[in-house]
């Protein structure tokens, strides 16, 4: 089945915004089992949109659309629909009813513009936009079925998981339904995971699972993907497999699904009864604010401490040097001075930056809980921001790794060695 | 002159990978007084590249493909252009020679695929790619000139900017240089800067000076371009309308260029020999994360407390509250604690999220130097991820204002009157 995004819109097509509505699309077609196979992006111009309308409707099966619904001039998507399938637009009372009301309830009058909002091509069917005034709807052009969808955002992922998904999988003839499981790690990149996962998608489990990567530096997400039918039960079908990543993976899995690493560490404080200190050199407060969007942030999360050097982190005094040693009494030092029981501390020592060798940060990372602590020493190349965010990462992973029991000390793939 | 931007690649059709090469593109393109008139995206597929080829060729004047210059077998883009010419590939020595070079001066070995890289279609203009082993070239198709670029960004950005707005300017047939002069500010929307500048276009200063903006939440970015020759003193002839946005945008101005708000308050500090000490609540260290990047950061940056209570950003005991006078209190003691003369203090109040109505945050921001001291109060809407950028920007848009002489408390468009 052949599907093209058109995406429209000057800002869109001069660059100003980025157009991460095409990236948004082409990934949740694919997490459900259909493939992207053209792409266009076109201006808010009636000739090029019409050209562009004709050429998919000629070339795809399905073609969604995105942009070009609003209430101004330049929005020209069901004029341009209308010209290219050769009818005229009329207006859907039941739609400009509900945009009367939305400006009622908030004690306003409707401005006439948003009258546009309303008028569909002859014919086409009504897609609903439970949260915006720029509705939706399907219609034929050329061959292909074409769904026109609103630019914002938040308007769009609803409409195309609610609405689209389905009747893409209506005109692919079957009630397919998909599960798609996630895996989120640090530490091994893709190439490993792949040599690591070598032969899972073989697991036999009566139907296939595809295996399939997205690195969002520096973490890594892996996803299995299984499609099936409407009533199959696609979470036990890829129990086995999923297991399997799991014991392959093993500790570099930092969380699954929709949890973030943040949220493991902040809910193992919460469930041990933990409060934590943080000291954060090269970092330089990145930890803290990463861990401040997690439930459970307030009760555990005690203090954290930035500062451009060493003795500038605790009161141990002006001599504390770069060390092992050093990392721990900071960590000590902190959960003495803060009252808390937990600590992460983040030493840093940057590379001279007029040297002509490649950039990199030493690190000497110290955790500790009431039960343990361990120290981590890691050399990360790269530029300044690169390895700050390395650094943040590796932090993190080392407090995830004590709480959970886990080595702390485990090589990965972004240091030199 | 019609340009069309033609992207490759299966991670970019895919979204696996958002497609930034494009919007850098289109904007480079509008810095230099073109404009993108159409985009394309395809994938790694021979005859999806060759239909893309050919219906750009039939509609542009030059055409830049980006991606498919790689050493493996899906990267195609010189043998589909080959192919769309009509002619063959063949070996360009030179490039051969250099990327022989390159693997040598690391001790390696060329690996066998890497010829591909060298093999360019007959009569191609060769293009330089000094840092990576893609090397770039242009030719016809149709009626267009195709420039093929690599898709590592850097690569990329090296050669559209040294090699490729060049050539093109040569097809425009003129000498033409372009001047474009950026003003980042805080605090005011894209409608009433637009309100603020009215009229700036029409200053006579003998050619057309185009205004435009970029908002880039929380800042907004104010551009001037102008055309001439070169030899022009482009400078010069745009100054009158500089300085009336200076003087109409005022205090909202953060810096100009490629000056950073960050850059603006590091080097304040750095000039009048002052030491800062930052204590953050609701921004959770993103303040001090923000400010690191600065030249001059470890000289000026003594520490920075992160808490999430008011009482645990300072020495002051339990019973500190949220209030003026409390931020002008840690403030104060952030001072003497910790040996630095300056301060900067956002406390916050989230509103209970289980409430109906909207979320927003209550700000108190205590800013202080050897010279003065200010609290600057306000309410930002919006989700907790959104009024963190907000109050981290606020805050640090408050330190500024002190260090620079200018009034703390103006009040800005993203807060509730």
């Amino acid at each position: 089945m052949k599907i093209e995004l058109l995406c429209t819109g000057d800002e869109i097509l001069s660059g100003k915004t980025v157009n991460t509505n095409y990236s948004y699309l082409a990934r949740k077609l694919q997490d459900h089992g259909f493939n992207a196979t053209w792409g266009t992006t076109v201006g808010d111009d009636r000739e090029d949109l019409l050209d562009a309308f004709q050429r998919a409707g000629s070339r795809a099966d399905a073609v969604i659309v995105n942009g070009g619904l609003g209430p101004t001039v330049d929005d020209l998507s069901q004029e341009v629909a209308a010209q290219a399938a050769g009818v005229e637009l009329e207006l859907h009372r039941g739609w400009y009813g509900r945009i009367e009301a939305w400006y009622q309830s908030r004690g306003r009058k409707m401005p006439e513009n948003n009258t546009k909002q309303a008028m569909l091509p002859q014919g086409a069917e009504f897609i609903d936009n439970p949260i915006g005034t720029a509705c939706g709807f399907a219609m034929d052009i050329g061959g292909a079925r074409f769904f026109f969808t609103p630019g914002v955002p938040r308007e769009l992922f609803r409409m195309m998981e609610e609405q689209l998904i389905p009747r893409l999988q209506e005109i692919r003839g079957t009630d397919q339904v998909t599960l798609v499981k996630r895996f989120h790690t640090f530490g091994i990149g893709e190439s490993r995971a792949d040599r690591m996962l070598d032969g899972v998608e073989d697991i036999d489990v009566g139907r296939p699972v595809k295996l399939g990567f997205q690195s969002h530096f520096p973490q890594l997400e892996t996803k299995l993907t299984v499609h099936g039918r409407s009533g199959d039960d696609l979470a036990g079908i890829i129990a086995p497999v999923e297991q399997e990543v799991r014991k392959r993976l093993g500790n570099f899995i930092l969380s699954e699904d929709d949890e973030s690493l943040e949220d493991v560490v902040i809910s193992s404080l919460v469930d041990n009864h933990l409060t934590l200190v943080v000291g954060e050199m090269h970092t330089s407060g990145a930890i803290s604010a990463r861990l401040s969007g997690s439930q459970g942030y307030q009760g555990a999360f005690v203090k954290s401490v930035v500062a451009p050097s060493v003795a500038g982190l605790s009161s141990l005094g002006p001599d504390v040097e770069f060390s092992e040693e050093s990392a721990l009494g900071v960590a000590q030092n902190l959960c003495d001075e803060h009252g808390a029981n937990t600590a992460l501390v983040v030493l840093s020592a940057l590379q001279d930056r007029t040297d002509e060798t490649e950039p990199y940060a030493d690190l000497v990372i110290a955790v500790q809980s009431p039960a343990r602590s361990e120290v981590r020493v890691s050399r990360l190349p790269g530029s300044e921001n690169w390895t700050r965010s390395g650094a943040a990462e590796l932090g993190l992973d080392c407090l995830r790794r004590l709480l959970t029991g886990l080595p702390v000390a485990e090589k990965i793939d972004f240091e030199q060695h």
